[in-house]
C-alpha cells in the first residue's frame, strides 16, 4: 500500500516539523531577553534573580501570584519629570486658557509665577503649590469633563525641550520592566505624587496598567444629580497627597496589601521602598538615578524636582538597587534620542 | 494485516468515544445552572441575560472584559446584617473587652449603650455612630495589630441567633453570583458602609474578592518607624464614609472606573446603583428585598438597619431588578437553614 504509507510518511514527517518548530519556539521564548533596553550588570541581575525567586515554586523565596504586587513611582520613574513634572506644564497651560476669566491671578501666587513661566519660584511652592494650581484650574469641574481635557492635552501637548508628545518620554526599560513583572504574575501599580484623575486617562494605554491600579493625590469631590444625571464634581479642596509617608498610607489604603517590589527615584519614594523592604520575604527596592545629562537629565541631590538625597546615602544599607541610568539602561525613549 | 488494521480500528474507537466524551462534557457545562440557588423567574433571567448580552461580542450590548466591573454592597446584599450589623456586634464585643481601661464608657454614649447592649439606642447613632466605636476601640492600634484581631473574631465570634460563625450567614446565591460573573470576565468588587479593614481580612477566603477590590469606609492612619520598622497606626479620626453618595464617590475614587453590574439592599445603596446605572449601554441594578421572615429577616421602609424606602419606590421606574428572597431565592445560606 505505497499510497497509504506515502500518506502515513507525510504526516510522521509534517509532524516531525511541528514537534521542532515547537520546541524551538519554546527554546527561544526562554532564551529570549526580557528586558532587552537593560545593560548587562548588578541592576539588570538584581531584578532578573528577584522574579526568579519569587516565582520559583520550589524555592525558599517563592511568593504565591496574589501577593505579587509591584509598585511604581511615575515621574522621574516611569517618565521624565524635567523640566518640570508634567502634570505642572499641564497645569500650566490650564492656567494660561483660564486666565482670562481670573484677572486676580495677575498678582496671585503661585498663579503669578504660573503665567510668567517662572520655573524656579513655582518649584519652591512643591507639590502642594501644583496641587493649588489644580484646584483652582478644575474646580467645580465634573470628572468626566475634567477626563476629557487630560486626553485633549495628552495627544496634543509637547515637551518644551524635545517637542514630543509627553507619553513619548517613558523609559523603555521601564515599559519592559512593567510587561515582564506582568508576565510573571505581578499586579503593577502606579503609586504617585501626581493627580490619580491626570493619569487615569492614559496610563492603561501607555503602560498597561488600569485606571484601577493607579494610586495618586487627589481633590475631594461631591456626588451631584443634574436635570436627573448623576455626575461627580471636583472640589477646590486637597483630599490626599500621595508623597513621601502619604506612599505607604495610599498602598495601604487602596491595595490593603504589602507589595513585594517597590519603583521609584527620588526621597519622595522613601517610605514606598522603607515599607515595601522591611518585612519577611524576599523583596525588592529600587531607585533610578538620574545621572544621564546626555540621553535623559542629571539631577539628584539639589533638585527642585525630583531630589535624590536620602536615597542615595541609605541605598547600599538598605539593601536597594541604585540603578544608573548611564550605565543601566542603554536605552532611555522608546521611540527616540535626545 | 489484521492485526494493523486491529489497531487503527481500536484507535478509531477510542478516538470516538473522547470525542463523544469531550461533546458530553462540553454540552453538560453549557447546560448546568450556573445559579442553582435561584428560582427560576424574573429576578434570575435578568440576571442571565444581562451577562449574556455584555459577554456576546457579536451583540450590540457588548461590553470588553476591563469594563466589566460590577459592585457589591456587603451588609444584608453579601450576608445578613440582623439584628444588627456584623461589625457593630464586633465592636460591641471590643467594647466589653476593653471596657475595663475606659471607666468613663459607662456614662458615656454610644458606649453606654454598647456596654447595655441596647441596640435600638445604638442604631439611633447611626453609621457614624458605629464608626465611633470602631475608633475609640482601636485607635493607637497598627493596622497588622487590628486584622489580627479582626481575623481571631471572624473565626470564632458566633451570631447572637443562629449561633453559627458570622461567615456562615453568608447568602449561597451571592456566593454564586460572584462566581458566574467571574467566570464571565468581571472583576468583582465589594463596595460597603462597613469598614475597609474589617471586611479585608476575610472576604477574600469567603467570597473570593481580594483585598485590593473592596471599598469600605475608614480611619485616618499614620505612617510611623518604631525601632526601624515602619507601622501604619490608626488614628481616632473619621476619614471617608462609604455610604449612600459615599459610594459613587468611594467607587470613582478606588476603581476611576463606572462598573456597569451593582447590587444592593438598602437606601444606602441607591446613589450607587443610580451612578452605574445612569450611563449608556447594558447596565444591571439590583436591590435584594428582605421579605422572607422564615428564613431570614424580614424587614425594609422602618427599618433601623438597611432601610429600604426609595429603593423601593423607584426600583421599577430605574428599571432596577428587585429580587425577592422569599421568591427567588431556593436557598438562602449555604451550610444551614434556620
Amino acid at each position: 500500500m505505497p499510497r497509504i504509507l506515502s500518506g502515513q510518511f507525510v504526516a510522521a514527517v509534517l509532524l516531525s516539523f511541528l514537534a521542532l518548530a515547537l520546541a524551538l519556539a519554546t527554546a527561544l521564548a526562554r532564551g529570549a531577553d526580557p528586558l532587552p533596553s537593560w545593560s548587562d550588570g548588578t541592576a539588570k541581575a538584581r531584578v532578573l534573580d528577584f522574579v526568579q525567586a519569587v516565582t520559583d515554586a520550589s524555592g525558599k523565596g517563592y511568593v504565591a501570584a496574589p501577593e505579587r504586587i509591584a509598585v511604581f513611582d511615575n515621574d522621574g520613574t516611569l517618565w521624565s519629570e524635567q523640566p518640570a513634572y508634567f502634570q505642572l506644564l499641564f497645569a500650566l497651560d490650564r492656567v494660561r486658557v483660564l486666565a482670562s476669566q481670573h484677572p486676580q491671578w495677575q498678582s496671585q501666587q503661585p498663579f503669578k509665577a504660573a503665567l510668567e513661566g517662572d520655573m524656579k519660584a513655582l518649584a519652591s511652592f512643591g507639590e502642594k503649590g501644583l496641587l493649588e494650581l489644580i484646584m483652582a484650574t478644575h474646580a467645580g469641574m465634573t470628572t468626566a469633563e475634567f477626563e476629557a481635557v487630560v486626553r485633549d492635552w495628552i495627544a496634543s501637548a509637547r515637551h518644551p525641550i524635545f517637542n514630543r508628545l509627553y507619553t513619548d518620554l517613558v523609559y523603555q526599560p521601564m515599559l519592559e520592566l512593567l510587561a515582564f513583572l506582568r508576565e510573571n504574575g505581578f499586579k503593577t501599580y502606579i503609586v504617585s505624587g501626581g493627580g490619580i484623575e491626570f493619569m487615569r486617562p492614559w496610563v492603561e494605554r501607555v503602560y498597561g496598567v488600569p485606571p484601577e491600579q493607579v494610586i495618586g493625590s487627589s481633590i475631594r469631590t461631591r456626588y451631584e444629580v443634574r436635570e436627573g444625571k448623576p455626575v461627580i464634581v471636583r472640589l477646590a479642596e486637597i483630599d490626599f497627597i500621595d508623597d513621601k509617608a502619604g506612599k505607604p498610607i495610599g498602598i495601604h489604603r487602596f491595595i490593603g496589601r504589602r507589595p513585594i517590589a517597590a519603583f521609584g527615584n527620588s526621597d519622595g519614594d522613601f517610605q514606598m521602598l522603607e515599607w515595601v523592604t522591611s518585612q519577611p520575604g524576599r523583596t525588592l527596592g529600587l531607585i533610578v538615578h538620574h545621572d544621564d545629562g546626555a540621553r535623559e537629565f542629571a539631577y539628584n541631590r539639589r533638585s527642585h524636582i525630583g531630589k535624590l538625597d536620602r536615597g542615595l546615602d541609605e541605598a547600599a544599607t538598605r539593601g536597594w538597587v541604585l540603578l544608573s541610568i548611564k550605565a543601566d539602561w542603554n536605552k532611555v525613549y522608546p521611540s527616540f534620542s535626545r
